[in-house]
Protein backbone atom coordinates (compact mmCIF):
# COMPACT_ATOMS: atom_id res chain seq x y z
CA UNK A 1 0.00 0.00 0.00
CA UNK A 2 2.92 2.04 -0.54
CA UNK A 3 1.07 5.02 -2.73
CA UNK A 4 -1.40 7.39 -2.49
CA UNK A 5 -3.73 6.76 -5.77
CA UNK A 6 -3.86 3.19 -4.22
CA UNK A 7 -4.35 3.95 -0.81
CA UNK A 8 -7.06 6.58 -1.71
CA UNK A 9 -9.10 4.06 -4.06
CA UNK A 10 -8.68 1.50 -1.53
CA UNK A 11 -10.29 3.76 1.17
CA UNK A 12 -13.22 4.54 -1.17
CA UNK A 13 -13.87 1.24 -1.82
CA UNK A 14 -14.19 0.33 2.05
CA UNK A 15 -16.81 2.45 1.90
CA UNK A 16 -19.01 0.93 0.65
CA UNK A 17 -21.26 -1.20 2.68
CA UNK A 18 -19.97 -5.18 3.29
CA UNK A 19 -16.73 -4.30 2.43
CA UNK A 20 -13.98 -4.36 5.00
CA UNK A 21 -10.49 -3.26 4.55
CA UNK A 22 -9.72 -6.73 2.80
CA UNK A 23 -12.30 -6.96 0.61
CA UNK A 24 -11.06 -3.51 -0.69
CA UNK A 25 -7.99 -4.42 -1.12
CA UNK A 26 -8.99 -7.32 -2.81
CA UNK A 27 -11.42 -5.40 -4.86
CA UNK A 28 -8.18 -2.76 -5.20
CA UNK A 29 -6.23 -4.67 -6.21
CA UNK A 30 -8.04 -6.43 -8.88
CA UNK A 31 -9.00 -3.20 -10.42
CA UNK A 32 -5.68 -2.15 -10.58
CA UNK A 33 -4.02 -5.53 -12.22
CA UNK A 34 -6.09 -5.29 -15.24
CA UNK A 35 -6.91 -1.48 -15.08
CA UNK A 36 -6.75 -0.47 -18.51
CA UNK A 37 -9.76 -2.84 -19.30
CA UNK A 38 -11.54 -2.55 -16.16
CA UNK A 39 -11.41 0.82 -14.55
CA UNK A 40 -12.50 2.76 -17.71
CA UNK A 41 -15.61 0.35 -18.00
CA UNK A 42 -16.78 0.62 -13.83
CA UNK A 43 -16.18 4.99 -14.47
CA UNK A 44 -18.66 5.14 -17.23
CA UNK A 45 -21.16 3.16 -15.97
CA UNK A 46 -20.68 5.51 -12.47
CA UNK A 47 -20.61 8.27 -14.42
CA UNK A 48 -23.73 6.99 -16.66
CA UNK A 49 -25.63 6.34 -13.39
CA UNK A 50 -24.49 9.76 -11.71
CA UNK A 51 -25.80 11.45 -14.81
CA UNK A 52 -29.59 9.64 -15.98
CA UNK A 53 -30.71 8.16 -12.74
CA UNK A 54 -33.16 10.04 -11.12
CA UNK A 55 -35.60 9.85 -7.75
CA UNK A 56 -39.34 8.74 -8.89
CA UNK A 57 -41.36 12.31 -7.50
CA UNK A 58 -44.32 9.92 -7.14
CA UNK A 59 -43.49 6.53 -5.53
CA UNK A 60 -39.49 7.12 -4.79
CA UNK A 61 -37.96 4.43 -6.75
CA UNK A 62 -35.14 5.08 -8.90
CA UNK A 63 -35.74 5.46 -12.65
CA UNK A 64 -33.70 7.39 -15.80
CA UNK A 65 -37.37 8.78 -15.80
CA UNK A 66 -39.08 11.13 -13.82
CA UNK A 67 -42.08 9.49 -13.10
CA UNK A 68 -40.32 6.27 -12.99
CA UNK A 69 -41.07 3.55 -15.60
CA UNK A 70 -43.38 2.36 -13.54
CA UNK A 71 -45.31 5.32 -12.63
CA UNK A 72 -45.75 6.49 -16.08
CA UNK A 73 -46.57 2.64 -17.09
CA UNK A 74 -50.55 2.81 -18.38
CA UNK A 75 -50.84 -1.06 -18.30
CA UNK A 76 -50.54 -1.25 -14.91
CA UNK A 77 -52.93 -1.10 -12.07
CA UNK A 78 -53.07 2.65 -10.71
CA UNK A 79 -55.62 1.51 -7.96
CA UNK A 80 -53.39 -1.10 -6.09
CA UNK A 81 -50.36 0.62 -4.12
CA UNK A 82 -47.42 -1.57 -2.58
CA UNK A 83 -45.86 0.51 0.39
CA UNK A 84 -42.46 -0.92 0.72
CA UNK A 85 -39.45 0.55 2.73
CA UNK A 86 -36.62 0.78 0.47
CA UNK A 87 -36.03 0.99 -3.59
CA UNK A 88 -34.59 -2.33 -2.50
CA UNK A 89 -37.69 -3.91 -1.88
CA UNK A 90 -39.10 -2.58 -5.08
CA UNK A 91 -36.71 -4.50 -7.18
CA UNK A 92 -37.63 -7.59 -5.24
CA UNK A 93 -40.78 -7.37 -5.69
CA UNK A 94 -40.65 -6.71 -9.73
CA UNK A 95 -38.31 -9.54 -10.27
CA UNK A 96 -40.71 -12.24 -8.35
CA UNK A 97 -43.41 -10.91 -11.13
CA UNK A 98 -45.97 -11.33 -8.47
CA UNK A 99 -47.47 -7.83 -8.45
CA UNK A 100 -48.71 -5.58 -11.34
CA UNK A 101 -49.83 -2.34 -9.35
CA UNK A 102 -47.43 0.70 -8.57
CA UNK A 103 -45.30 0.97 -5.55
CA UNK A 104 -44.70 4.16 -3.05
CA UNK A 105 -41.25 4.30 -1.51
CA UNK A 106 -41.64 4.98 2.37
CA UNK A 107 -37.43 5.61 2.82
CA UNK A 108 -37.09 3.86 6.10
CA UNK A 109 -38.92 2.69 8.98
CA UNK A 110 -40.25 4.73 11.84
CA UNK A 111 -37.60 3.97 14.70
CA UNK A 112 -37.57 6.17 18.14
CA UNK A 113 -34.03 4.68 19.07
CA UNK A 114 -32.85 5.86 15.95
CA UNK A 115 -34.67 9.35 16.00
CA UNK A 116 -36.49 8.40 12.50
CA UNK A 117 -40.00 10.15 13.23
CA UNK A 118 -43.01 10.26 10.33
CA UNK A 119 -41.33 13.63 9.14
CA UNK A 120 -38.11 11.18 7.63
CA UNK A 121 -40.35 9.20 5.85
CA UNK A 122 -42.42 9.69 2.15
CA UNK A 123 -45.54 9.68 4.52
CA UNK A 124 -47.10 12.84 3.49
CA UNK A 125 -46.75 12.19 -0.47
CA UNK A 126 -48.52 9.19 0.69
CA UNK A 127 -51.13 11.07 1.96
CA UNK A 128 -51.31 12.79 -1.14
CA UNK A 129 -51.78 10.23 -4.09
CA UNK A 130 -54.49 8.95 -1.67
CA UNK A 131 -56.03 12.13 -2.00
CA UNK A 132 -56.16 12.20 -5.76
CA UNK A 133 -59.26 8.96 -4.94
CA UNK A 134 -57.64 6.28 -7.68
CA UNK A 135 -56.27 4.36 -5.12
CA UNK A 136 -58.59 1.39 -4.36
CA UNK A 137 -55.96 -0.90 -2.37
CA UNK A 138 -52.91 -0.42 -0.17
CA UNK A 139 -50.61 -3.37 0.39
CA UNK A 140 -48.15 -2.66 3.36
CA UNK A 141 -45.47 -4.39 2.24
CA UNK A 142 -43.22 -3.62 5.40
CA UNK A 143 -40.63 -6.08 7.08
CA UNK A 144 -41.69 -8.24 9.71
CA UNK A 145 -39.33 -6.57 11.92
CA UNK A 146 -40.91 -4.26 14.90
CA UNK A 147 -40.15 -1.33 13.05
CA UNK A 148 -41.77 -2.36 9.92
CA UNK A 149 -44.74 -3.56 11.83
CA UNK A 150 -44.83 -0.32 13.68
CA UNK A 151 -44.44 1.67 10.60
CA UNK A 152 -47.56 -0.52 9.05
CA UNK A 153 -49.56 0.82 11.97
CA UNK A 154 -48.65 3.95 11.73
CA UNK A 155 -49.18 4.43 7.71
CA UNK A 156 -52.82 2.06 8.56
CA UNK A 157 -53.69 4.88 10.99
CA UNK A 158 -52.80 8.00 8.48
CA UNK A 159 -54.51 6.44 5.82
CA UNK A 160 -57.76 5.62 7.75
CA UNK A 161 -59.70 8.78 6.67
CA UNK A 162 -59.47 7.34 2.92
CA UNK A 163 -62.40 5.16 1.83
CA UNK A 164 -59.51 2.36 0.68
CA UNK A 165 -58.88 -1.05 1.67
CA UNK A 166 -55.41 -1.60 3.33
CA UNK A 167 -54.24 -5.29 3.66
CA UNK A 168 -50.15 -6.29 4.44
CA UNK A 169 -48.14 -9.50 3.15
CA UNK A 170 -49.38 -12.79 4.97
CA UNK A 171 -46.72 -14.06 7.79
CA UNK A 172 -46.21 -17.92 7.84
CA UNK A 173 -43.92 -20.49 6.41
CA UNK A 174 -41.16 -19.42 3.73
CA UNK A 175 -41.45 -21.15 0.73
CA UNK A 176 -38.51 -24.36 1.46
CA UNK A 177 -38.96 -23.88 5.03
CA UNK A 178 -38.38 -26.89 7.29
CA UNK A 179 -40.36 -26.40 10.51
CA UNK A 180 -37.47 -27.95 12.62
CA UNK A 181 -35.55 -24.79 11.56
CA UNK A 182 -37.96 -21.97 12.29
CA UNK A 183 -38.03 -19.97 14.66
CA UNK A 184 -40.92 -19.22 17.28
CA UNK A 185 -42.20 -16.52 16.14
CA UNK A 186 -42.96 -17.88 12.51
CA UNK A 187 -44.35 -20.78 13.78
CA UNK A 188 -46.42 -19.00 16.02
CA UNK A 189 -47.83 -16.50 13.19
CA UNK A 190 -48.13 -19.55 10.46
CA UNK A 191 -50.39 -21.55 13.49
CA UNK A 192 -52.32 -18.36 14.42
CA UNK A 193 -53.17 -17.31 10.43
CA UNK A 194 -53.76 -21.04 9.67
CA UNK A 195 -56.54 -21.67 6.34
CA UNK A 196 -58.93 -24.17 5.84
CA UNK A 197 -57.01 -27.12 3.64
CA UNK B 1 -34.23 -2.95 -11.69
CA UNK B 2 -36.17 -0.79 -14.21
CA UNK B 3 -33.47 1.29 -15.96
CA UNK B 4 -30.81 0.38 -18.25
CA UNK B 5 -28.32 2.83 -16.38
CA UNK B 6 -29.09 0.92 -13.24
CA UNK B 7 -28.36 -2.85 -14.61
CA UNK B 8 -25.13 -1.84 -16.24
CA UNK B 9 -23.77 -0.26 -13.01
CA UNK B 10 -24.45 -3.26 -11.21
CA UNK B 11 -23.35 -5.67 -13.58
CA UNK B 12 -20.69 -3.35 -13.57
CA UNK B 13 -19.80 -4.09 -10.14
CA UNK B 14 -20.80 -7.53 -10.13
CA UNK B 15 -18.06 -8.38 -11.73
CA UNK B 16 -16.06 -7.44 -9.20
CA UNK B 17 -14.58 -10.54 -6.93
CA UNK B 18 -16.45 -11.50 -4.52
CA UNK B 19 -19.34 -9.25 -5.50
CA UNK B 20 -22.48 -11.33 -6.48
CA UNK B 21 -25.60 -10.25 -7.90
CA UNK B 22 -27.39 -9.65 -4.40
CA UNK B 23 -24.16 -8.18 -3.18
CA UNK B 24 -24.27 -5.95 -6.36
CA UNK B 25 -27.25 -4.92 -6.18
CA UNK B 26 -26.69 -3.29 -2.37
CA UNK B 27 -23.58 -2.00 -3.67
CA UNK B 28 -25.37 0.01 -6.58
CA UNK B 29 -28.36 1.05 -4.36
CA UNK B 30 -26.13 2.65 -1.95
CA UNK B 31 -24.28 4.55 -4.36
CA UNK B 32 -27.36 5.54 -6.36
CA UNK B 33 -29.08 6.82 -3.02
CA UNK B 34 -26.00 9.53 -2.38
CA UNK B 35 -24.57 9.52 -5.83
CA UNK B 36 -23.80 13.50 -5.66
CA UNK B 37 -21.93 12.44 -2.92
CA UNK B 38 -20.33 9.09 -3.55
CA UNK B 39 -20.22 8.53 -7.09
CA UNK B 40 -17.95 11.39 -8.35
CA UNK B 41 -15.52 10.46 -5.03
CA UNK B 42 -15.15 7.03 -6.61
CA UNK B 43 -15.12 7.77 -9.81
CA UNK B 44 -12.00 10.34 -8.94
CA UNK B 45 -10.25 7.29 -7.43
CA UNK B 46 -10.66 5.30 -9.85
CA UNK B 47 -9.11 7.54 -12.86
CA UNK B 48 -6.25 8.74 -10.19
CA UNK B 49 -5.45 5.27 -9.76
CA UNK B 50 -5.48 4.74 -14.02
CA UNK B 51 -3.13 7.24 -14.73
CA UNK B 52 -1.05 7.12 -11.46
CA UNK B 53 -0.55 3.54 -10.59
CA UNK B 54 2.37 1.85 -12.61
CA UNK B 55 3.68 -2.01 -12.44
CA UNK B 56 7.33 -1.69 -11.21
CA UNK B 57 9.53 -2.91 -13.77
CA UNK B 58 12.11 -4.25 -11.09
CA UNK B 59 10.06 -6.03 -8.52
CA UNK B 60 6.84 -5.97 -10.23
CA UNK B 61 4.51 -4.44 -7.56
CA UNK B 62 2.40 -1.29 -7.84
CA UNK B 63 3.45 2.15 -7.26
CA UNK B 64 3.20 5.46 -8.39
CA UNK B 65 6.38 5.55 -9.62
CA UNK B 66 8.61 3.30 -11.51
CA UNK B 67 10.84 2.09 -10.15
CA UNK B 68 8.73 1.63 -7.19
CA UNK B 69 9.09 3.13 -3.30
CA UNK B 70 10.77 0.09 -2.27
CA UNK B 71 12.63 -0.79 -4.87
CA UNK B 72 14.02 3.03 -5.11
CA UNK B 73 14.67 3.30 -1.26
CA UNK B 74 18.41 3.71 -0.41
CA UNK B 75 17.54 2.57 3.15
CA UNK B 76 15.96 -0.88 2.38
CA UNK B 77 18.74 -3.95 1.88
CA UNK B 78 19.11 -4.82 -1.25
CA UNK B 79 21.14 -7.38 -0.22
CA UNK B 80 17.52 -9.54 0.71
CA UNK B 81 15.16 -10.27 -1.62
CA UNK B 82 11.43 -11.62 -0.56
CA UNK B 83 10.04 -13.75 -3.50
CA UNK B 84 6.15 -13.42 -3.47
CA UNK B 85 3.13 -14.57 -5.53
CA UNK B 86 1.43 -11.39 -5.64
CA UNK B 87 1.37 -7.99 -5.42
CA UNK B 88 -1.23 -8.30 -1.89
CA UNK B 89 1.61 -10.61 -0.22
CA UNK B 90 3.64 -7.31 -0.76
CA UNK B 91 1.09 -5.64 0.60
CA UNK B 92 0.72 -7.93 4.09
CA UNK B 93 4.43 -8.08 4.45
CA UNK B 94 4.67 -3.92 4.83
CA UNK B 95 1.72 -3.78 6.99
CA UNK B 96 3.51 -6.30 8.98
CA UNK B 97 6.44 -4.12 8.97
CA UNK B 98 8.79 -7.55 9.56
CA UNK B 99 10.69 -6.85 6.73
CA UNK B 100 13.88 -4.44 5.76
CA UNK B 101 14.65 -5.90 2.00
CA UNK B 102 13.05 -5.81 -0.94
CA UNK B 103 10.81 -8.00 -3.30
CA UNK B 104 10.24 -9.60 -6.14
CA UNK B 105 6.98 -10.52 -6.96
CA UNK B 106 6.68 -13.67 -9.36
CA UNK B 107 2.21 -13.23 -10.65
CA UNK B 108 1.76 -16.40 -9.08
CA UNK B 109 2.33 -19.90 -9.00
CA UNK B 110 2.79 -22.95 -11.64
CA UNK B 111 0.35 -24.92 -12.65
CA UNK B 112 0.24 -27.56 -14.61
CA UNK B 113 -3.76 -27.81 -14.34
CA UNK B 114 -4.16 -24.40 -15.30
CA UNK B 115 -1.29 -23.98 -18.05
CA UNK B 116 1.08 -22.03 -15.60
CA UNK B 117 4.52 -22.92 -16.99
CA UNK B 118 7.38 -21.14 -15.72
CA UNK B 119 7.24 -18.33 -18.67
CA UNK B 120 3.76 -17.06 -17.46
CA UNK B 121 5.94 -15.95 -14.09
CA UNK B 122 8.25 -13.31 -13.75
CA UNK B 123 10.71 -15.90 -13.62
CA UNK B 124 13.71 -14.46 -16.03
CA UNK B 125 13.76 -11.07 -14.48
CA UNK B 126 14.33 -12.41 -11.18
CA UNK B 127 17.34 -14.38 -12.00
CA UNK B 128 18.20 -11.18 -14.04
CA UNK B 129 18.42 -9.74 -10.72
CA UNK B 130 20.61 -12.29 -9.20
CA UNK B 131 22.79 -11.50 -12.15
CA UNK B 132 23.46 -8.43 -11.01
CA UNK B 133 25.54 -10.29 -8.38
CA UNK B 134 24.36 -7.53 -5.33
CA UNK B 135 21.95 -10.62 -4.10
CA UNK B 136 23.16 -12.65 -0.81
CA UNK B 137 19.81 -13.96 0.66
CA UNK B 138 16.80 -14.79 -1.23
CA UNK B 139 13.63 -15.76 0.68
CA UNK B 140 11.09 -17.66 -0.90
CA UNK B 141 8.00 -16.69 0.76
CA UNK B 142 5.29 -18.42 -1.07
CA UNK B 143 1.58 -20.08 0.19
CA UNK B 144 2.07 -23.18 1.29
CA UNK B 145 0.19 -25.43 -1.06
CA UNK B 146 0.89 -27.91 -3.36
CA UNK B 147 1.28 -25.18 -5.86
CA UNK B 148 2.99 -22.80 -3.58
CA UNK B 149 5.74 -25.10 -2.92
CA UNK B 150 6.19 -26.46 -6.42
CA UNK B 151 7.14 -23.35 -7.78
CA UNK B 152 9.48 -22.35 -4.67
CA UNK B 153 10.93 -25.68 -5.23
CA UNK B 154 11.51 -24.56 -9.45
CA UNK B 155 12.63 -21.10 -8.50
CA UNK B 156 15.27 -22.70 -5.50
CA UNK B 157 16.41 -25.38 -8.55
CA UNK B 158 16.83 -22.33 -10.95
CA UNK B 159 18.64 -20.10 -8.29
CA UNK B 160 21.27 -22.54 -7.59
CA UNK B 161 23.43 -21.45 -10.12
CA UNK B 162 24.13 -18.14 -8.43
CA UNK B 163 26.02 -17.88 -4.56
CA UNK B 164 23.32 -16.37 -2.83
CA UNK B 165 21.58 -18.33 0.45
CA UNK B 166 17.77 -19.27 -0.42
CA UNK B 167 15.43 -19.82 2.38
CA UNK B 168 11.74 -20.33 2.94
CA UNK B 169 9.23 -19.10 5.67
CA UNK B 170 9.09 -20.92 8.65
CA UNK B 171 6.09 -23.83 8.81
CA UNK B 172 3.90 -24.08 12.23
CA UNK B 173 1.03 -22.75 14.61
CA UNK B 174 0.04 -19.54 13.49
CA UNK B 175 -0.02 -16.90 16.30
CA UNK B 176 -2.96 -17.50 18.27
CA UNK B 177 -3.86 -21.21 17.11
CA UNK B 178 -5.13 -23.99 19.31
CA UNK B 179 -3.55 -27.21 18.84
CA UNK B 180 -7.34 -28.41 18.98
CA UNK B 181 -8.23 -26.77 15.99
CA UNK B 182 -5.10 -27.18 13.90
CA UNK B 183 -5.16 -29.51 10.62
CA UNK B 184 -2.95 -32.95 10.35
CA UNK B 185 -0.71 -31.41 7.92
CA UNK B 186 0.15 -27.86 9.93
CA UNK B 187 0.54 -30.36 13.20
CA UNK B 188 2.67 -32.28 11.65
CA UNK B 189 5.30 -30.24 10.03
CA UNK B 190 5.37 -28.02 13.51
CA UNK B 191 5.90 -31.10 15.31
CA UNK B 192 9.02 -31.86 12.92
CA UNK B 193 10.54 -28.61 12.90
CA UNK B 194 10.49 -28.08 16.54
CA UNK B 195 13.23 -26.08 17.95
CA UNK B 196 15.12 -26.42 21.48
CA UNK B 197 13.33 -24.89 24.27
Amino acid sequence: MSTNAIERLINELARLPGVGPRSARRLGLHLLKQKDQRIPHLVHALNTALAEVKTCSTCGALGDTDPCGICSDATRDATSLCVVEDVADVWAMERARVFRGRYHVLGGTLSAMDGRGPDSLRIEPLVQRAREGTLQELILALSATVAGQTTAHYVAERMAEFPVKITRLAQGIPMGGELDYLDDGTLGAALSARVSY
